[in-house]
This record gives structure tokens, C-alpha cells and sequence, in this order.
């Protein structure tokens, strides 16, 4: 058995231990949903603090140059771009999740119609995908004459043929933690000649991601959750540089043509011109607010890269999450707890979640009630995500303790675990 | 001729000089491009920090309910809804004007198709209208087989009749500060059985609105001009209830169908079923920093409403604009600047802009070394924006007295002012 003791151990020899002290964490608290909303990094405060009353107060719209405010979105994508295996100016910062899918799956349909092969008309996805993915898919299938197939994922594999036009999955699961394998099924995507879409929400910050390494055709991923950029942060894009030149070559549009992604938006010209590379994927004026946080959060993920990285992080990773499924296993047994999430190492993200038949909310509220902050996600699964940025083992420890007397106590059967929030 | 102590007696009678208190200016500045970036409510730093430190840092994800972040979308677009003539929930804060657009126009162009009338697929804007407004249009037109026609202001009349499907407008143009007449012009656009797209992006903050009372169909507008909202801040998009009524009825989408415009987001459900009114144009999750500093910069708007409210604002604004054509009239005469802003006050917004055949770009440059910030819109034009909430009419002598000196030394034509900045 696990002590508390032999976890202090495993912290006094953690090499990212002094990684913690970039954030500022809540007294009291076991922060166990950095992948809904990450932490704010110590820096971000005096940073926006900064931007907000002399970028904006003093030099008003001479910022835009003076501070670079216009380099902003290709600055702080480009930065995401090393933790996602993209080269420098590959990325944008921009818009949200939401409106990066919209850009890029209508660029992948574009693509796809150009080529000809009227067969190839399906958008496979994962039945259990997050839902505004399925819902951005739904809405451009009915506009471009697709129809989107929603699949198990284990049955990814036999939807890949030649009605296939775009394979877009989220590379790991936001309720299972189930990490699909980029490298593999872009490869069987492009054998059928379909392209791939890939939302990396709980992958950036979370695990290594070598998206040029994949050659993968379209990315878009979340700022605020591993990224630490701050409660509804910028999203990301990235498309692969051949389709980039393809559309410089033939002249095609992203569909939000907003004025920012025009080739010289200070022209004011009334014709659109995209510009070249992944900046024909912005669109309106950029959050410059929004975007200062998430750079603080980005370079937090950074500060690791003298560390080992993404590489360093994984290992701490998935040390915790082994240590948590083996805990929980060894310490709330017979209490209806199912792991979710793969038990296989290689294809578990940086969370584990747990379905319980009965009464998942409850006790994820009676913890968050005792400062051990996880979610619920409907409608039985209790999940917890683990940052190796800031997370210690003894907080792992003291997290299934919590959790085991919640259950050992019947705690959660109190009414008021039981009145659910408007926002779980 | 008017002197600056005429100006100066002007001020100490304005029932309107203690809003200007509100804000955070900086010394010898003499800011009239509010039109292009407000300036700092000095209310906002310490709201965003209090965003940042407390609600972010100590609460994490319990500001969704806690603090309310859930809600902020709706309760920002209210309040702007009251500078509008919108009713309480009418109107929703979120996303980029280019993005709100692409949403409001798809759903015009929807509701056009769905009833028949395919000899109706033209979409009339005007020719000098913001560029994003005329590329988000084309690309829209494209899309669903319209045909985008631009016009010059004048001739847009001529132009509403029976292939006419939707009349986007900019109400008063960025250039040349003249205003559309709302009214009359959704009166007209319907009764040829057209829709009208308001951008309201100089409008908001800026003169009295009425869409309501105008009986539009759809607007969208700008936050961080006339409303203080910071750089980049979340832009908003209002629909009359008629047509909000009609979506929910026929379970009509907007196309960009994030999850935050579903019915019951937190139920993860993977069909979209767009929720009841405004709220189906929200997308992603909303940018929570952002939409904490536009809600003080709206606020600092909505601090005239005990004194008048846009009315009050209204006629100080045309005290100001007036006085200013009046003294570079009376003092820069014979320098070749050519008004472009309508001497006819009903039809000119909040901003005076001059045409010169030569050197707009350096006199403006020369004007901001010597503290007064107007801005250059290419090819010829110098812009000068008005926001009574903070300008002085002895501003406004003491910026047409730098005018007058950079014309009359010259001192524009040294090299340095002539120097183009990446972004003018």
C-alpha cells in the first residue's frame, strides 16, 4: 500500500517541482479541473495590470504598433505552436474553439469539394466528441451538403473509407481522457483520401502533440485549460503549411473573412485578399486583453521546455494519474467506482474519470465542499484532470483521502450535494 | 471669432463635465480618437484585476455561477441595449463585429430563402462602407448564391427594390461620419419585402439609437470604441423579436452553433438545439476578462443617463463638432482642408473628418507628437472623433490651435512625419 509518506517522497524527488511556484493556487484547495479552467499563473495579474492601464490608458491606439498589440495573435499562437509539434507563424491566437473549428472544417470541406469525388460527402466523428464540435460539424454539413456520421470511437477505424472527406475527432476525450491516435488514423485518413481535423482542447499543455510529425491537415485547440490563459481565453488554429500555400495558390477563403485576416487590412480596400499563411484564419480585431492572459499562461507551460517539456510533463503526468487510479482503487474499493479512463498509460490524457451508477454529482460537490475541486460531467461521470505544472503527489494522496470519506461517511446523500447549480 | 475663453465658459456650463471624471486620461493629451479606441474608465483596472485575482485566482470554475460569469453575455448586451433602444435581453455581448456579423447576415439571408422569392438575391451596402462588414458580406453572398452590390450613400435609394433580400448598412460611416436614416430606410428596405443589417459599430455610445422604434431586423456593433471597452473588446448583436420568435418557432440556426447558444449547454447533449432568443448567437465560451472591461466601459456610457442620457450626449457632441468645423474654418483657412462630414448636423455623427489632397497622413502624425491623437484613413482623410463624455470645449480650441500650427510652420512636411507606421 501507498503511504502519504512515500508520496512526500515522490514530490522531494519531482524535477518540476519548482514549476509550482509560477501560479497562484487557493489556500485549502486541490485543484483537480485544470482542464476545464487552468490557474492563474502569478504573472498574469501584473501583466493585464500592465496592459490595461498604460498599454491601453496611457498609449491608447499607438499600442498597436508601440506594443506590438498587432503582432499579437501570430506572437502567442506561435508560442502554442511549440507545445503542438507546429513551426514558428503556423499558429494563431483567436476567436474561440467554437469559431477555429467553423474557419478550418469549412476550409477541409472547401478542399474537399475542389478535388472533385462527390462520393466523398461524410464528416466522420466520435459519437462522444464535446458537443460544440458536433454542433459547429452539424451546422456546416447541412450548409455544404454533408452529412456528419457520428461514430463510437472504437469503430473510428471502419469509417475510414472512400465516402470519407473529413476525420474530425478531439485527440483526447473531455469525459474519458481516451487518446486517439493522431499519427495513425491521419495516415489511414489520407490513404482514403480524406483529410483530418483535429481539436486539441485537453491535448495542448496536457501531452506531447507533434501535429507536423502527424502530418495533419487542421487544428484548433482551447486556452484555458492547460494553457492557463484565464476564463473563456483565446483559442488557437493551425493548418498544415500545404494547404496554407494551396489556398495562397488558389485563392481561397476561410468563410469568417473578417478584416484582420485580409493580406493589408490598413489598406481599407473593399475587396477581401486573404492574407498569406495562418493569418487568413483571423477574423475581427483581436482580444488584446484576453490575449495578454493567455500569453502568461502559454509561457507557464514553457517554463518547462529547460525542464524537458512537454516530455517532462508527461512523465509527471502520467505518474499522477497511476498514482490516482491505483489509490482510488486501493482505497474507496466496493464504493461503485468504474474507471473510465484507459488503464493503458499510452492512451490516457492528463485526466482520469471515474462513472459511478449513482450519485456523481453529489459527491463531486461534497469535495468540492472539502477543497478538493473536480466535475461532473452528465450523466455519470466523475472527472478529475491533473496538471503536472502544479499538481504534487500528497495532493493526489490527500485527494482520494477526501474522496474515500465522502463515500465512507455517505456524505454526498445530503440534500444539498444533491441541488444541482446552474452551471455543473 | 470664437476665443478659448468662450470655450472655457462653454465647459464651466456643461451639465455634462463631471462624467469626465470617470476616466483615466493621459496628461497633455488631447485624445480625439475615441471612435477608433475609447479611452480607460478608471473603473476598469481595478475590475478586471478584482476578475483576474479574486474570481479567477481564488474561485476558479465556481465563477461560472458565483460570479456570475455564466450570465455576463446577457447583462453586458442589456446594458448596452439601453444606448440602442433594445429591450432587456435583446442583445447579447460576445465574439468579434466581423463574427456577429457573418452570424446576423446568414440568418437574414436564411429567412429570405425560406420564403420563396428566389428573384430576391441581392445585397445592397454602400461602397465606403468598414471594409470587414463589405468582406464578411462577399463572402456570405458567395456562399449562398447572392450577389453583394455596392453603392455609392447617395444612390442607395434607388437601389431598394424587388431583387433587393437584405440592406447592410454601417449607420454612420467610419470615413466620412454621416449617418444613414434608420427609419426611413428599414421602412423602405420592407416595404420592398427586404431585410436590413444595422452596423452600429460608430452608432453605439455615439448618437441616439432606436431599433426598435426603427422597426430594424438586425444589428451588430462595435465595443470598444464609443462604449470603452478596451482593445479588442467583445463586440454585440441584437435581433428584433419578431425574428427571434420566428427562428424558435422554425428551429432556424445561425450558422456559427457553439455550444453556448445551446438550449442547455451543461447537458452535453451531442444535437444542437439553439437556445430561445438572443442567446442562440452566442458561440463559444464567453471571453470573460474582456466582457468584465467592456461591462465598465458601458457603464461609463450609461452614467449620463441621470443627466440626459444619449440625448444629453447627443447635443454636446453637436456643440463639439460644431465648434470644431467652426474654428479650423475660422483659423486653418486656406490650408486646403476640405470638410467631408455633413455640415447638416441631423446626418453627422460624432467625428469631423477633413479631406486634403496632400500630406493627411504626416499632419496627423505631426499633430500626435504634439499631443493631440486624431487618426488618418487612407487615402486622404483626417479623422477627428468626438466623445463628450470626456472632451472639453477648450479641447477642442486648443486642438484646432496644433492644427493650425502644423499647417502654418509646415512642420508636417519634415521627413519623420512622413514616415507610414505599420498600422495607421
Amino acid at each position: 500500500m501507498t503511504s502519504r509518506r512515500d508520496c512526500e517522497a515522490l514530490d522531494a524527488q519531482d524535477p518540476l517541482a519548482a514549476l509550482r511556484a509560477q501560479f497562484t493556487l487557493p489556500a485549502g484547495t486541490i485543484y483537480l479541473d485544470g482542464n476545464s479552467l487552468g490557474v492563474l499563473p502569478a504573472s498574469t495579474a501584473r501583466r493585464v495590470q500592465e496592459v490595461v492601464t498604460r498599454e491601453w490608458g496611457e498609449d491608447l491606439i499607438t499600442s498597436w504598433n508601440k506594443a506590438g498589440w498587432i503582432h499579437q495573435p501570430l506572437r502567442v499562437g506561435t508560442k502554442i505552436g511549440r507545445l503542438i509539434g507546429a513551426r514558428e507563424g503556423e499558429t494563431l491566437a483567436a476567436d474561440s474553439t467554437s469559431a477555429n473549428l467553423y474557419k478550418v472544417l469549412s476550409a477541409a470541406l472547401e478542399l474537399i469539394k475542389r478535388d472533385g469525388a462527390p462520393q466523398r460527402r461524410t464528416i466522420v466523428s466520435e459519437r462522444q466528441n464535446f458537443p460544440t464540435d458536433l454542433y459547429i460539424a452539424e451546422s456546416l454539413a447541412a450548409q455544404h451538403g454533408f452529412t456528419l456520421k457520428l461514430v463510437d470511437a472504437e469503430e473510428i477505424g471502419a469509417h475510414i473509407g472512400a465516402g470519407l472527406a473529413v476525420l474530425m475527432l478531439t485527440q483526447v476525450n473531455y469525459r474519458s481522457g481516451r487518446v486517439h491516435d493522431m499519427a495513425a488514423l491521419t495516415r489511414a485518413a489520407h490513404a482514403a483520401g480524406a483529410l483530418t481535423v483535429w481539436d486539441l482542447a485537453h491535448s495542448a499543455g496536457a501531452i506531447p502533440v507533434d501535429l507536423n510529425g502527424a502530418e495533419a491537415d487542421f487544428a484548433i485547440g482551447c486556452g484555458y485549460k492547460y494553457l492557463n490563459g484565464g476564463p473563456g481565453a483565446p483559442a488557437f488554429v493551425w493548418a498544415h503549411r500545404r494547404h496554407l500555400e494551396r489556398m495562397d495558390r488558389d485563392g481561397l477563403w476561410q468563410p469568417l473573412a473578417g478584416w484582420m485576416g485580409h493580406a493589408a487590412p490598413f489598406e481599407f480596400s473593399s475587396a477581401y485578399r486573404p492574407a498569406p499563411g495562418i493569418a487568413r484564419f483571423a477574423c475581427g480585431t483581436p482580444a488584446v486583453l484576453s490575449l495578454a492572459a493567455l500569453e502568461c499562461g502559454v509561457d507557464s507551460v514553457l517554463a518547462a521546455e529547460p525542464l524537458g517539456g512537454m516530455a517532462a510533463l508527461r512523465r509527471k503526468s502520467l505518474a499522477l494519474t497511476n498514482l490516482f487510479i491505483r489509490l482510488v482503487e486501493e482505497r474507496c474499493a466496493g464504493h461503485g467506482l468504474e474507471l473510465v479512463t484507459p488503464r493503458d498509460e499510452s492512451v490516457r490524457g492528463s485526466q482520469v474519470s471515474f462513472a459511478r451508477a449513482e450519485g456523481g454529482y453529489a459527491i463531486v460537490q461534497a469535495l468540492i465542499e472539502r477543497g478538493v475541486i473536480g466535475d461532473f460531467r452528465a450523466p455519470d461521470v466523475l472527472r478529475f484532470g491533473f496538471t503536472p505544472l502544479y499538481l504534487r503527489f500528497a495532493d493526489v494522496w490527500d485527494a482520494v483521502e477526501q474522496l474515500r470519506q465522502v463515500l465512507e461517511t455517505g456524505q454526498w446523500r445530503e440534500a444539498r450535494f444533491n441541488v444541482k447549480a446552474a452551471v455543473t
